[in-house]
């Protein structure tokens, strides 16, 4: 499909064929083709990624097809009746007594005003002097002032979320994925802990198994256990998931033993992965995505933590010196990588923005998407425009792409503090006897490996349970709480051969991590005898 | 279990053995136990609806037990292991590098403001003039300035919502609806819709009959079609929900004939029901709900309209001269019925405040919101904070219960005139000789009968949806939208005797309802050769 073919219906009046668009988008070449005008602001509105979307996208090959994993339940899903019949809508001078909307007359908030930092100054303290206050009312549409206002944003909306920030969460994905294949799509969703549920539904059935690594997100496997869903462990080194691993259980999958078919869907988190924080270099993720491709697995990557990748440990690298070196210095999602269209990207701004907002997004094909939306309709519906109208203000009209771009990298370098002062605890404190660690390099997460079977008790038959538990409580008791390792084996009928504490530097400052981790030092050094 | 043995624990410090509590609860009485202390303020604290309930909800017996009523996946769902470390937190001194929630400082928000009506100067006009500005700053509870403020508003919460509005939606329910048993609970959820989606979830299985009116909610519907789960239709008069049809549908079930265990769920929308506009009186509630505790049916009662009862048509009533005799007015819900804990009540801020905020609530036994709190903890979690802390500066520190009645009742004498105002055009314009409707007495929906075989197409054979279509079509093509009757059948296996079609007067202004109805009887009139 070229450029010129791209549907007038949904890509608005500009006429983009001549518009040449680098791979990947670079942030200034949006203003080639980008126009308000684009963006419909009716209450309720139809939108779609396609009207956001660069010219060369549509030029790329389409997905593959996914019918084979549908679940039953996604299967049946049909377009909700009421949503269909606001297509009525589009026709000029209607007037609807059709869908049970409430007059905007009737909310009671006349305008919401938030104040934020004005780049660059991100710091709490520069926002209090230089802080910038964005001001949404209730009719800014029709007067003119905005693309959004509460008239809009407060009432209900599609299941894609509003156009507005629709547009936004596009164009970043674009600018930072460039998803090789022409129909992908954005849906908003009210936080990643719900796209999972909902992931899980739409292509899961009961008595499943989906694959993920060996430690995994507790609460992801806690969302699919009472759907009757089962994890299979695969082996992880300091890279995350492995490859080969990840080959040999599928190819070795047996359904009788198992008393499942052969898992057609992988989780995985790859940067900064929690529990482990460890992250899936650029080849790592290539090979993992190849034996996905011999397979046929569908890829779930929960990124949560994919701008929290930080600077090389103790190497005093510079921070990058542009914007572009900064994209540059991402690795490779696995969106990225995603030729057939098998990758389903949870992506959130819980971690780079405020997790309160319940405001993330999902990527994949046009085909799962649209399962995913006719999902959301008699579910969660889509995210708070009380969320959903700062974000658009701050993202879309303040900062735009360029201005987001910098507060990420203030992230980076905030992280990176926060990672260096996390190790520079550990280093100080930690018996080096008994433990070791990778330095992470992404994410809020530190994996302090301890060598349980030189505690006393391993000797007189202690269980790999007995000591953990005896551990954390001696931690526990001198005031610091870490978590336990064991909380996050995806398996737990595979005997555990290591031993092993996650430690998070996103919540404390400096001098409590320094004296949570000496607390948790204390505690092993009574607990070895050392 | 007496006033006095209240476990402190969950009440906080208050000596509330002294407090003698009307019942149900006045406004005033709150300020008897009402402390600002008993509100947990810490970051994703717990809280529970016991912290706020007044002593003499604890006198009552208990619930019945729902055990058997619970689905194999609510049955499966365990405690989340990451929340349930958060309880160490309440040591003192406690260090947690357990949980992956960010700092604060990494919010971009410094503060979030709201211009909102100061009562009783309600409408848009008078807020312009008169509205005052409610702000919440980024660390104002540490401050002292307030109970909620964006370092906890904008992180992660709990899945029963913040404290500090659980709060007011737990008094709120006891001074409206005052449960008859102890137990009771309220949960904050992000929208009905989805209150509903996870009731199907935690309550049945694949395969399940539910009850519901022969008209019912068609998203509500689709909502449980995907799941496996079928709607059996209980014919409804003008008061809706028939309780001797109830009783029928349930004596007689057949289970070999419909290939299904005789349904334990009833879904009713008691109050301006959607699509039928129709409302049970208050007899009718009691009858129904004996048939429900005869065949024990638990019942789901969505009450999104119930503060939009309104006055008597053409009855000349004065408005309301007090909060108190607003309050006496209101029909009794069936929470207010449910000395069995058989009824769970799916409430929300949608049609009152601002649907756009996906803020709602659930009321229900604790043995089963305990279950739904488990549901959200790995799905939705909780509502946006972007919502909750407006909610909560507007609610809690603005208007107080007080001032929110006030606003309902604006809302009710708002929602008179609408309604009025469709009456009027309805009979200005429609043809008499095929069209009858009862004036609605609650909620946004005008229900229009239209005699269908008085149509020339009958004779000649048509089917009812032909002539549907036909008029449909005809009043869309002149620029009016309603809904068809028939998208709104519980049951399409049974043949449709009667043709409506629903009109709604909660968006449109009083001149395009006015011209929309002129439309349609335009359309009529052609249809039907008048």
């Amino acid at each position: 499909m070229s450029p010129s073919a791209i549907p007038v219906d949904v890509r608005g009046e500009t006429d983009t064929s001549a518009v040449v668009v680098p791979d990947p988008l670079a942030i200034n070449a949006l203003a080639a083709w980008r126009t308000d005008g684009a963006v419909p602001t009716g209450t309720a509105a139809f939108s779609s990624s396609d009207m956001f979307k660069s010219p060369a996208c549509f030029t790329r090959p389409k997905a593959k097809r996914w019918d084979h994993i549908l679940s039953t339940e996604a299967k049946a899903r049909k377009p909700s009746t009421l949503k269909a019949a606001a297509a009525y809508l589009k026709r000029p001078g209607m007037i609807s007594l059709g869908g049970g909307l409430p007059s905007s007359e009737n909310f009671p908030f006349e305008e919401i005003s938030v104040k934020v930092p004005s780049a660059p100054g991100f710091s709490e303290e520069e926002t209090k002097k230089t802080g910038k206050t964005l001001t949404a009312g209730k009719h800014d549409i029709s007067e003119g002032k905005s693309l959004l206002d509460l008239e809009v944003g407060l009432n209900y909306g599609q299941s894609m979320g509003f156009a507005q920030l629709l547009r936004f969460v596009t164009e970043h994905t674009e600018i930072v994925h460039a998803p090789p294949y022409a129909d992908w799509q954005c849906c908003m969703t009210v936080g990643s802990t719900y796209s999972w549920d909902a992931t899980l539904r739409v292509l899961c059935e009961r008595g499943d198994y989906i694959l993920t690594e060996e430690y995994s997100f507790v609460s992801a496997l806690e969302t699919a256990a009472p759907l009757g869903i089962k994890a299979a462990a695969v082996t992880m080194d300091e890279q995350g998931l492995r490859a080969d691993a990840l080959d040999e259980v599928l190819t070795n999958w047996d359904e009788k033993a198992r008393g499942a078919r052969k898992p057609h869907l992988l989780y995985t988190v790859p940067s900064g992965q929690n529990p482990t924080g460890a992250t899936q270099g650029a080849e790592r993720r290539a090979e993992v995505y190849k034996v996905c491709q011999k397979h046929d697995v569908y890829i779930v990557e929960d990124e949560p933590y994919y701008f929290l990748q930080m600077q090389p440990y103790k190497a005093n690298v510079p921070p990058p010196s542009s914007r572009e070196e900064f994209l540059k210095l991402l690795l490779p999602s696995f969106l990225k990588l995603d030729v057939d269209g098998r990758v389903l990207r949870l992506d959130s701004f819980s971690k780079v923005l405020a997790p309160g907002s319940r405001v993330s997004w999902i990527v994949g094909a046009e085909q799962l998407l649209e399962r995913f939306m006719r999902h959301f309709e008699t579910s969660v519906q889509n995210p708070s425009g009380f969320s959903q109208i700062p974000f658009f203000k701050l993202l879309d009209e303040e900062w735009g792409h360029a201005g987001y771009i910098d507060w990420l990298v203030h992230l980076r370098l905030e992280y990176t503090r926060r990672r260096d002062d996390m190790l520079h605890a550990c280093e100080k404190y930690l018996p080096q006897e008994i433990t070791s660690w990778e330095p992470p390099s992404a994410g809020m997460f530190h994996w302090i490996e301890v060598s349980w079977k030189k505690h006393p008790g391993f000797a007189k038959g202690q269980s790999h349970a007995d000591i953990e538990e005896a551990i954390f409580t001696a931690s526990v008791d001198r005031g610091s709480l870490l978590s336990r390792g064991s909380w996050f084996r995806a398996d737990h009928s595979i005997p555990e051969d290591k031993m092993f504490f996650r430690a998070t530097y996103a919540a404390a400052p400096a001098d409590k991590i320094d004296e949570a981790i000496k607390r948790f030092s204390e505690a092993l050094r009574a607990e070895f005898s050392l």
